[in-house]
């Protein structure tokens, strides 16, 4: 495999670039995390979402204690190369870890969030394996 | 106007929060950006995309100068609080300053990027008034 593509990406002083996971069938915009190059090597040949992890200083494979995988539809840069856009098909149905189908679940509504989205699984058991 | 939902979310070290902005009618994230503090209560007060440009270290009201403004429609906080996505109108139907729809034109294809999506408006109209 050639690493050229990879050199097009414009990586941020701590190498990383800012990743946007979005469902491919439905459009919805499931959640924002961070790839370094090993992670979005990682997720072209393994085809499934890998990210850094900034908290956990380490690679992270999304779903990889929930099961809640993210299998690669197509990958996408913009036009400044620092973003990267997944679009996914989100195994499970569930890609935040409070057990809802997306992380965007609080909506401002007259100057406050409210929560606007259903749990669909317990995080307990959603992690409990 | 309140701002305690300013403090709920989570600005990093440089004060900002990533911002996905992406078409409320056909769900394309058109861009991703950054905001402050006053560039997300200004999104709020005045109902169109402000960003705060890293480049150039000030407010950046999106299409201020090629028209194409973001209309608001909804404000989504996700679960750790340092991103926002922005449901947008987006007007003249283009969010790249390239003259494309979206930001995201170039899709991995065989570890090349390719250009995908057609240049709709010539750059130099666009930013010529």
């Amino acid at each position: 495999m050639t690493t050229d593509w990879l050199d097009e990406v414009t990586w941020n002083s701590d190498g990383l670039v800012t990743a946007v996971a979005q469902e491919a069938a439905t459009g919805d915009v499931l959640m924002v995390a961070w790839m370094n190059r090993e992670a979005l090597r990682l997720t072209l040949e393994e085809g499934y979402a890998v990210y850094w992890s900034r908290s956990r200083q380490r690679l992270w494979r999304k779903g990889e204690e929930s099961g809640h995988r993210q299998k690669i539809v197509e990958i996408r840069l913009d036009c400044d190369g620092d973003t990267v856009l997944l679009k996914v098909e989100q195994i499970g149905g569930i890609a935040c870890h409070t057990g809802r189908h997306h992380c965007f679940f609080r909506r401002l509504d007259r100057e406050r969030w409210n929560t606007v989205e259903p749990v669909l699984k317990n995080p307990e058991t959603i992690y409990s394996r």
